[in-house]
């Protein structure tokens, strides 16, 4: 009984002042983050002097220098760029559409529209009759009106999903796929309801994806208000409807994934990888999108140069290329992993915006998880949790190469993210400073933990 | 053993149906609230058309019309207002404050401030020079230089509290009790650094009180990057200051609380009540604090009566009056719950405003909050749990008359409440409509399970 006892003391004492330890380091990150935090600031210079950041534009190139800049500026042991070729999707233009007609009669009624990314333009004003879906049931069972149609998908958000990306997880289909599915029928172009919960008319682009068996025909998102008007008069009578765009690609174009590096001391071949996206879409200043996990990834940098912490692995400081409409950073990046046979122990992205976090989700082995949920409790007092189940699309890839590494993702409260997803809305000032702090101190505090303590169970 | 299995079994059964029962009635609350919810509409008309709503102005007599008006539309048994004299202080001018002198030289720099709520004016222009201290310990230090000065109070709000709200707490006592703290030594006037998190220069006013053994001086709120500049310089050299201000008080108004009340049907004498309170400062809309609160209570008594809801236990939707200066509509509620012998078993406040809900805070016995804290399961799924140690300032009279009254709090995220708390950018637009309809939710849901189960052990 004694021997037990004082095993079991033994271990509580061990256990207890490990937790305090990391307790204690854990507050001293959120301490020099939340007072001293540079993210903010950071991210006004990112949006307000750069600005949109398209994967091939000017600014793309501006960012890549200015993050490795910045992050040179930090102090890790090194910065380098890992270039690749780059989707190079261009708007072309200011996308139109217009009622001009209803039940035969003029009616002119400009909506507010932007083309999806990677569609292609009209090649000249295109007019026809526009089929309203509610869903691609509704387009299967009507599939002999659709020749010659615009097809309306009316793909609104589900507002009753408490978890936005669920709802973005139903209605997106519309976006990627909605137009060669309509084109594999006829249509001549398709609009969607824009994927958003706000409630205004800001249309939200987003990227889409051709099948190349059928024609490219062109594809736009249109604002809520407008979108909900649309289907009501659809659904009642026969809308005619101009449309042009001019989407178009350049050839491929190099850019730069940004990486910095803390060697490990101790484990110098485990990599941690944490990151965000330094493109964003051309018609906002990608600030929520990507711009707070780029700012995310340099403060953490920040914050472990700032009180001298030395690693046991290597972390990695990754802004990603070309996520929007690509993923090719994210592929590159994890192609490099495989050439110099890198041990990717884990990875995170912060790439659901700079809002009040809620949890760390983490996937991985159920052995592995159990670790990392008793994290939680160190967790908690900045508001977090280990919850199962993270991901990122551009650490995907580094899974797909080696299925043992735990991926991650940073998961605010996303009431408010896709009021402004992809819209012009999405600019510094719907950035809160303390809620985006507080991202960076949760992150600083799971790649602490990974870092002291590995991801085996 | 069979017998025991199937006593548990049963137990189980009966449990698990019930929470099944209360889950789907939560479910359609949050679809009907989330998909049809009028809380952000009548907030736009709470904000936009009748505005700010200080205590005994004509705009806090509209507002009172306004939500008996629309109470009385939601159709609940009955909507009644309960009258008392309020306070009734005007601000009465714009209040000023400039730096005329630093070291000896002339140097005009005027600063953003505003008069506390409460505070008296100047009588004219004072002019004076400036002691800054840092806390009421370095006043105590240094009470033999305070005579004939502007005392400034560098209460600037501890960035590093992550529940903002003990941040406020903390540098709180300086707006309420600095003035008569530093006029008991001779000083002319204080200012403090405003309680706020904001990255900007709005003051944030709010309310004091004058110990009436002392002068009342007058005091003002300054602007956070005024605050900080004022305080370095003050810190370095001589400061002199110029200072006006112009609050007095009117007579007591007679203004009123708005009651709405559906008649329980088993046990009519069972109150339970929710409110928010309908003034607000004078220098905003009031949307945060406390518009939400407002149609938070007023979106739960639609929802029940657009779901055909017939509670068991009696429940008041409440719309306090004078909560920010003086808590007379709190007092005049308990006052008129004692008087007819209402027993209150459970009053829930929203007053933290209208942002992403993490909790209801409860203030129970131990073995009642054990019964609360099951059902933090039920509340989960809307982002919430039942974290234990809720208040209002508008329903505490209640406990002090019945000590066994429940107490409870909508406890909404807090990183951007003091952004914008009793400044000029509390304002509609700051509100995000998803993460307002959420603690709706949240709130229909505790109602509802306390109306169900009632709140013995």
């Amino acid at each position: 009984m004694r021997v037990i006892s004082t095993l079991c003391l033994t271990v509580l004492v061990g256990f207890s002042s490990i937790a305090q330890k990391d307790s204690l380091f854990i507050k001293r990150m959120s301490d020099e983050i939340m007072t001293n935090g540079k993210a903010y600031d950071l991210l006004y210079e990112l949006t307000k002097k750069i600005g949109g950041r398209l994967a091939g534009s000017p600014q793309g190139q501006q960012a890549a220098e200015w993050g490795k800049r910045n992050m040179e500026a930090l102090g890790p042991d090194r910065v380098f760029f890992q270039s690749h070729k780059m989707m190079n999707w261009k708007r072309g233009g200011t996308d139109f559409a217009s009622i001009v007609g209803v039940n035969g009669e003029s009616r002119i009624q400009p909506l507010a529209v932007l083309a999806l990314g990677n569609s292609m333009g009209s090649n000249g004003m295109i007019e026809a009759e526009v089929l309203a879906v509610a869903n691609f049931d509704e387009l299967e069972k009507r599939k002999d009106e659709v020749k010659g149609k615009i097809v309306y998908f009316h793909s609104v958000f589900d507002p009753t999903k408490i978890q936005t990306f669920r709802a973005y997880g139903e209605s997106g289909v519309y976006r990627r796929s909605g137009a060669s599915r309509a084109a594999k029928y006829g249509a001549v172009g398709i609009m969607i309801h824009s994927l958003s919960t706000a409630p205004d008319n800001a249309p939200h682009t987003g990227s889409m994806v051709y099948d190349p068996a059928y024609p490219k025909i062109p594809a736009v998102a249109v604002g809520p208000d407008d979108a909900k008007m649309l289907y009501a008069l659809a659904k009642k009578g026969k809308v005619q409807m101009q449309m042009q765009t001019y989407g178009y690609f350049l050839p491929e174009f190099e850019d730069r994934n940004v990486v910095a590096e803390i060697k490990g001391s101790e484990f110098p071949n485990e990599y941690i990888t944490l990151g965000g996206h330094l493109d964003s879409w051309d018609v906002n200043e990608g600030a929520h999108d990507d711009g707070a996990g780029v700012v995310h990834t340099m403060e953490v940098l920040r914050v472990m140069k700032a009180l001298n912490y030395k690693p046991k692995r290597t972390i990695r400081f990754v802004l990603f290329a070309n996520e929007e409409n690509g993923v090719r950073g994210g592929n590159e990046y994890a192609n490099q992993a495989k050439l110099n046979n890198e041990n990717h122990i884990m990875a995170l992205e912060s790439d659901e915006g700079g809002f009040t976090p809620r949890s760390i989700g983490m996937t991985a082995s159920k052995e592995a998880f159990k670790k990392f949920q008793a994290w939680s409790s160190l967790l908690k007092p900045y508001g977090c949790e280990v919850t199962f189940g993270g991901s990122g699309t551009d650490i995907g890839p580094l899974a797909r190469i080696n299925p043992a590494t735990v991926i991650a993702g940073l998961v605010p409260d996303s009431q408010r993210y896709f009021d402004l997803h992809h819209a012009k809305t999405d600019v510094f000032e719907n950035v809160n400073k303390r809620e985006l702090l507080l991202g960076a101190v949760n992150i600083a505090a799971i790649i602490y933990l990974v870092d002291q303590y590995g991801v085996n169970p």
